[in-house]
């Protein structure tokens, strides 16, 4: 049997890494060989659950070879995933996000549900499929719904997410207020990082109409501390802008304590922002109360005013 | 509470009727309002099951207005979805094609299996979501997987299309064998359809790499009874490629008794053909043994060798 590879976008976060091992995991108790692999480093928050949860970080790779059979998790556009994706064999994909810059040649078992994280459309495929959920697996899901949800209180939570954390929660073994809190902080941590790696971390591109849009977000317990690095992400932001040949670049600085976040943002498009946004930028920036999600609140009003 | 609409795919076959039919019907048991509509004329085949087992034909629309959610079903490429499809808010997809030329704006519900007919997944959905199937609603899923697949003898059937349709015809009451037999000649008779209703009966546009191309498909009891209406239908096509400026135009008469076709083949690229299928035309027209499937058996076969 010829083996399939699993994986989630670049720039992994916690959902992307966890779905691509339970996907594997899943697939293997239905029979099939499936290896889980990750386009990029992990980031600390990740690091910090699969070392909790004593789960091995999955292999890394760059690019797919040629008719190389994949499976692609929490994202579908090929410009997230791996390069070279459209030579390859995309046989599933499981996601919850739109659906955009995809296609395929042949007809494949696509799952997208519009909930919170990916993992929850995976813990429904294992009760679909009458398969059992491990303890270690369970902890995985549990975590990436966690981050994806910023602990349940992100406006992408939907009901079903709610119940698999508290079923996960279960099976686990996990106090996931406090495990939640712990790995959430944890992700916080960004003090060793280069401001390049900063803006890298989780970083998509994205087509706003016909411009070209970068949009990264970090979180944070306290967004003054980050604020006081703003000269050299600005530069560092500026360059990838001019390497890149981006119309926008929207950088932001989310409180996952108090769910708001502060933007930073360049680019000769900066006008799309203060249109969608109703808000003059002052000194590139602006501050977003309330607002903690790319997906719900920050990508749609980009694409509304692009 | 507004009202959605749910429809399949423009020249709607049997599939695409009774999915829009059965989503309907699934939607409201579940608590949703879903109006089911279509986007062209009945074929024979469709009438003789919809007259067969007492159910009322759509409406018909041809665009759908800015904004309106959707459901779409046994299809999701734009070419072949409603005008103005670009503008509406698609909710939910049910399918089994390739994704390609489709894209939303946010997050949907996304459920596409590898399965010889839509129905075949939409049977899956109710009993996912525990609900009873109607004996109505068992003879239009049982009527549409015994179109898509031919009576279980296209390439493209499953066995989980194989699973369906025993357990549909149970719940419907119906002998498959008999009444799948009696709805497939049903759709044979086309006497009395002009050349320009014959090629747009089933006809597909899709993409070739930078290629614009039509792929229409009847189904016959008879290759040489409907081979006497050559010239009509070959004038047709070229009608059909100078106004819609088509790169190439293939139209394939399937014999559903023995499970051959026999195509025609009209436009500038008909090397693509030739060279997919390693055959010369002859007069425009090429004999396919085996051939039944134009997803399975034609569309990637242009692809490859476009």
């Amino acid at each position: 049997m010829e083996e399939m590879i699993v994986f989630g976008h670049k720039s992994p976060d916690t959902d992307t890494i966890c779905s691509a091992i339970v996907m594997s995991d899943l697939q293997g108790k239905l029979g099939k060989k499936v290896k889980a692999v990750r386009l990029g480093e992990l980031n600390k928050e990740t690091e910090y659950a699969l070392k909790y949860l004593n789960v091995e970080k999955p292999e890394i790779i760059s690019e797919v070879e040629n008719g190389q059979e994949v499976i692609l998790v929490d994202h579908n556009e090929f410009s997230q995933s791996a390069n070279n994706i459209e030579n390859a064999k995309i046989k599933m994909v499981v996601d919850h996000h739109r659906i955009c810059d995809f296609q395929t040649a042949e007809p494949l078992y696509y799952r997208a549900e519009p909930v919170g994280c990916t993992c929850t459309v995976l813990y429904k495929l294992y009760k679909e499929n009458n398969v059992e959920v491990s303890e270690k697996m369970a902890g995985l899901m549990l975590s990436a719904i966690i981050s994806d949800t910023l602990l349940l209180k992100s406006p992408t939570k939907t009901d079903e997410d709610e119940k698999a954390v508290k079923e996960l929660a279960q099976i686990a073994n996990l106090d996931y207020q406090t495990y939640g809190l712990e790995m959430l902080k944890a992700g916080t941590d960004l003090s060793d990082f280069s401001a390049k790696e900063l803006i890298g971390l989780d970083c998509k591109e994205c087509a706003l109409s016909d411009k070209k849009a970068k949009i990264a977000q970090v979180n944070t317990a306290d967004i003054n501390d980050m604020m006081t690095r703003k000269a050299e992400i600005e530069e560092t932001m500026k360059k990838d802008i001019e390497e890149n040949g981006l119309d926008l670049f929207v950088f932001v600085i989310t409180d996952i304590i108090n769910s708001n976040s502060q933007a930073i943002v360049h680019g000769k498009e900066t006008a799309i922002f203060e249109k969608g946004f109703n808000k003059k930028l002052e000194d590139n920036t602006a501050f977003l109360p309330g607002v903690v999600s790319r997906k719900k609140q920050i990508l749609p009003v980009l694409q509304e005013n692009a």
